[in-house]
């Protein structure tokens, strides 16, 4: 994606300015925060309830965990958490999860049966640096540690609030969310026989493989901050127009960039056939598609004014990222 | 195993009679009431938060699930809370919870980068009916929906139980726990490189691998039941020593049964040439084990004396049982 905001399409000036230092500075300071928090789930001292740590498990989960990405999921839980006047650490351990969530399938998805790719985030893949069956298990292992970090009163008192964590969280990211998005995504490429599928069925898959995730990281944090039905509401449609931009960005980043760039490979889509919304409207009919999902995200939080700042310029963020 | 209780070696007669017509009776049904509850569970229409269920992804779950195995781990977690008194609905859940976990680890262990079998329950395991892609996604799908179904409301209206039964699943089925000791089996086999393993560090990996789920499986119901902080620690000893005593038998199963009895591969250990007990206590000594662990199961329940009559018969059902 080209770094000029391209707004000119839809004549409705959007200001993209994710690099504004404020706002950079907020996303590393709670990816520090994450990953400090991450760092101390994976170290070698046996937990509550455990019986060893294998170390060579242990090794692989944090290859696949620590130092990279840029935790927009637990960004967005922490700051509409924030935004609400919930406390930072529920908020943390809630986005932990759902970044714990977001590596596992990172994991998975990389593997010689899916997607078989060799590097992410610059680095070597898990089954890459390791081997198979480890990925495998570092995967399952994260997706358990997810649900675990989620349900520990160490953070959350409140058990309502840690079970409907868990409720969402599971509801996003299993077979009618997340894992099953991968599945259709699979079933578009044309693993499982010949498909023909059009446009709608790509943005029903996205909306399950990753807009569903996205979407969650708001709720968690609209649960955390103790927010009530409407507010649940408006922060539901944030998330939701939120993961479609993020989603559309995407699909520009992955027709535009170079692997070098994205620290993965690109422009995958386009090889495997998959009729993504930049084939229907043109990269710049895409870019304007992602500035009016901005204008909803912003118009969703428009009740919390200036408190809801940071939120919009994730949004901005999510349409303007290079990788 | 042969069909002969084989307790001359310790010279205490352990009445072992799983085939008493009340027990299997009981064991038969609970597994019929945990198969309704799963048909439920994996049908094709969408549920709260869920976007589309993909009809391979459903189809492969209901293979994975339906159909096959004693169910033992939801029968100790609802025997558990019958005796405690507890909601029969919660304790059901649980233990279906338990049961999703059990199954999508044997999804994964069965794949080719791990264990690579292609029987299991006498069917053709996930990857060798569907492909490697699926399996992985299924595997990932079932435990999502395990703790899916413990932390939802529908069964267990308190929240602060949903969120220790989560807490208490992931502890037993994660790093330290079943999917540590699925790394540390395949370490054993030499998979990683040269080892030299002991009889202990076997034990130690069967108690990760399948110890703590089953451990697990009595404490949901002691959790479902209401148990004090007294009966807890009493069934905790029984669900430790009825782990025990699984695997022991387990492994003299493996040694001894062919595998058209068993649905799967046998002898496996052995080829791998994994040290288990049977090795350094020989089968007559193995069962004296095994005997010894049943009469410590019935002493950690018995101040619920003729109330336990179904745990006990349990422990002696485990370490008689054939498949």
């Amino acid at each position: 994606m080209n770094s000029k905001p391209s707004t000119q399409s839809e004549g409705r000036p959007v200001k993209v300015d994710p690099s504004a230092p404020d706002f950079s500075h907020r996303l590393a300071q709670v990816a520090q925060q994450v990953e400090t928090f991450l760092v101390g789930r994976l170290g070698a001292e046996v937990g509550p309830g455990e019986i060893v740590r294998p170390p060579r498990l242990m090794e692989a989960m944090r290859h696949a965990v620590l130092g990279g990405g840029k935790r927009l999921r637990p960004f967005l839980a922490i700051e509409t958490a924030r935004m609400l006047g919930g406390t930072e650490a529920a908020a943390l351990a809630a986005g932990a999860g759902v970044e714990l969530v977001h590596c596992y399938s990172l994991v998975h998805d990389d593997l010689p049966a899916m997607d078989d790719d060799d590097m992410r985030r610059g680095k070597p893949t898990v089954h890459k640096a390791y081997d198979e069956a480890t990925a495998i298990l570092v995967g399952d292992a994260l997706q358990t540690l997810a649900f675990e970090v989620v349900a520990d009163p160490t953070w959350q008192p409140d058990p309502a609030i840690r079970a409907d964590l868990v409720l969402g969280l599971a509801r996003a990211s299993g077979l009618g969310g997340m894992v099953g998005g991968q599945l259709l995504d699979l079933t578009a490429e044309g693993r499982f026989g010949a498909v023909d599928l059009d446009v709608d069925d790509t943005l029903r898959m996205q909306a399950m493989k990753t807009g569903a995730i996205l979407a969650f990281s708001v709720e968690a944090g609209a649960l955390v901050g103790g927010a009530d039905a409407g507010e649940r509401a408006a922060l539901l449609r944030y998330g939701h127009a939120l993961g479609q931009a993020f989603q559309i960005a995407d699909d520009i980043l992955d027709r535009e960039a170079s692997p070098e760039a994205m620290g993965k490979a690109t422009g995958k889509d386009k090889d495997a056939g998959k009729a993504t919304l930049v084939d229907r409207l043109g990269l710049d009919g895409a870019r304007a598609e992602c500035d009016r999902l901005v204008a909803a995200c912003e118009d969703a939080v428009s009740q919390w004014g200036e408190k809801a700042r940071v939120l919009r310029d994730a949004a901005r963020f999510t349409v303007a990222r290079k990788t």
